[in-house]
């Protein structure tokens, strides 16, 4: 079964923003074995539009439409689709109620006639309920290909994906079965890992796809294979896995599927009782940003302090004044301090400390721009190792913070065996 | 002059990554005139490939392809367009010498062959030097369309659209002017943004289009005027940004194009000589790393303290114990602890505070999932509000950042005027 998503949007298409929907749409098609054949970000044009249905009519099973259901003239998604399957708009007395109780509940006044008319569907279509939303989905078919209309806005998407689509997909169409697994490698770069698995790549089965998914520091292996057979593909996989890790089972640090580093220390923080703070200096906020983003963070996550100023990295972390005299607050030496003072503050088994300069001016430091420190306040101790990740900034700041998540995670396995 | 982004690789098809690349490379060709008609992710698949080339052929005059020139055996980009223009691959000594010193400087390793082999491009191709990485960019055209390829990695991707193919444009295509306005709004939805600009709306001339971006509390109206006078486009957008100001001026923040609210913040705090730092609990990090995240932060902004447990938010920040006993620490007397103390330990002008239960669980609070307060020490006081964000947790995170920094940049506003 195969399907494409279809964004629609100027704004997307001038880069205004970044679409994300159809990411989180493939995802959820994925996990049910659905294969997206391609995704197309299109003008609020009609006649964008209408060629964008006709191109993959009948070559798809399922079109997923985001965008153009907003109530304002821009929003022309609904009218293109009767224009294609030859319809009209009309009424569903449901969704104006639900439009009319929702306006009132959420902002307190009476909903509009352009509130009202989101309640105008094509005849043809089914209707998907939008519980979090005034903008219903649109679930229509014509030959071979069904196509279902969605909100843009991610929240109002996710909620129809999850609550509407898929279940209705799952009761209505036979899918075959399509497996990933996920390794995950740090330390040796793309075509290292690529040479010394190469003789085993050659010989995998023609049903069990590879691909190299390189990240700063890391590599994510992924196998996807897909057939009828979920049992015979879980077998095969399992197989073709333990057979790579005879060969690179030194690099490989996890196995599961899409999941981030800061999910997998997470748990490992979960698992063994340990705690976490952070000092950031040149990372901002990010790793702590990351870290909370997990639900279920409180229970191992302290907090951070983001000594962002040189003087509030001696004020609240009490970083010697000597010590960034001596040897400036871009140092092995200010990281140290930073982690094993804030150790103290949090009172956390681990504290991951950054001090580092990102470009592009050079700020309070005379390091080059690109070196960065990061120090980590363990059980046992402290260690701080120094890098140059070049530039431009965000790369340094992404390197910084995947490099010291994975310094955690070794820190903590090893602390484990 | 039209443009048409294609996308590669299977990670993004299955939604393990989000697609950045096409966003950025939008943004850049907007910028110098260049219409997207519309961006495409497919997969890492020969025929795939070819039947998108063939799609574009002649359609649009630039097509610019991401992905799939790594080393490994899953990149297909290179071969793929061998076929398509009936070409080989020849060796460019270049680009060979520039990988060897690369490896060896980052690596401090020899360069494998595979790694040598990133230096194998088409005959027909320019190259296009990519100093930031071992893949180089490659343009090259059939009939009246120009295929521009260039590797996935962000930064090595933004470094050659940057250096390589925007000034390759420039100099080898005349482009009509594409002129965007955009005004910021806030406190309105859409639909009643809608109708009061109605009127104004149905007389715009035919050659400037409006849209609406919602985001939650705001809406964000892009007007887009293309032609070949410049001055002419600017003169008739600058009389309709009159109009559109005399009907809702009331609720116009900003006028900016493309800018975030974490840059008007910035710029603002940055010309009235006034410094920022935050104390999150809820949002975890993110308004520190928004903020941060600006190249001239450190002009402003001190730092933050991330207090995510609620004893944090006693030691570091001084919240009195009676205080979270008392009303929680989800109320709007810890907001207003967090924010006044953290005016003291930061000596700064401005802090912002969140607390808040992000769900999806109930945390160290009593207070129902959603439930936010955001309190702002400025140099008269503090101010304190109260929101309900309802769920899910990134809802709840997105929308406490986005109010708190319009909290702030209302309140910069009124202290200048």
């Amino acid at each position: 079964m195969k399907a494409a998503i279809i964004t629609i949007g100027d704004e997307i298409l001038i880069g205004q923003i970044v679409d994300t929907n159809s990411g989180y749409i493939a995802k959820a098609l994925d996990r049910i074995g659905i294969e997206i054949k391609e995704m197309l970000s299109i003008s609020d044009d009609k006649q964008a539009i209408l060629d964008t249905f006709a191109l993959l009519q009948d070559q798809v099973d399922i079109v997923l439409i985001t965008g153009g259901l907003g109530p304002t003239k821009d929003d022309i998604t609904k009218k293109t689709i009767c224009d294609y399957f030859e319809d009209v708009l009309v009424r569903n007395t449901d969704v104006e109620a639900h439009v009319i109780a929702l306006i009132e509940r959420a902002l307190q006044r009476e909903a509009s006639q352009m509130n009202k008319d989101q309640a105008l569907v094509p005849s043809k279509s089914t209707v998907l309920h939008n519980e979090v939303g005034t903008a219903p989905g649109m679930w229509i078919q014509k030959g071979q290909t069904v196509f279902v209309s969605l909100p843009g806005v991610p929240y109002e998407m996710k909620y129809l994906v999850d609550n509407q689509v898929v279940p209705k997909i799952v009761n209505e169409y036979e899918r075959p079965f399509i497996i990933h697994k996920t390794v995950l490698t740090y330390g040796q770069g793309e075509s290292l890992v690529a040479e010394r698995i190469e003789v085993w790549e050659d010989n995998l089965p023609d049903f069990v796809k590879l691909a190299y998914l390189p990240a700063p520091g890391r590599v994510r292996l992924r196998l996807t294979a897909r057939g009828i057979d979920k049992s015979f593909l879980e077998t095969e996989l399992d197989n073709q896995l333990a057979q790579l890790s005879s060969l690179i089972g030194d690099i490989i640090v996890g196995y599961d599927e899409e999941e981030t580093l800061e999910v997998v220390v997470g748990r490992l923080l979960m698992q063994k009782n340990k705690t976490l703070a952070t000092a950031e200096s040149c990372t901002g906020g990010k790793i702590a940003q990351l870290i909370a983003g997990i639900s279920g963070a409180s229970n191992y996550y302290k907090g951070s302090v983001v000594a962002y100023a040189t003087e509030m990295k001696m004020k609240l972390l009490g970083v010697a004044s000597d010590t960034i005299q001596s040897f400036s607050v871009v140092s092995a030496e200010v990281a140290k301090e930073m982690a094993l003072n804030s150790q103290k503050i949090f009172e956390t088994d681990y504290v991951i400390a950054t001090t580092g300069n990102a470009g592009p001016s050079k700020g309070d430091s005379t390091a080059a721009i690109g070196t960065v420190f990061i120090a980590l306040a363990t059980p046992d101790g402290v260690l701080v190792e120094e890098f140059n990740f070049g530039q431009p900034r965000e790369k340094v700041i992404d390197r910084t913070v995947a490099k010291a998540l994975e310094m955690l995670q070794k820190e903590i396995l090893k602390n484990v065996l």
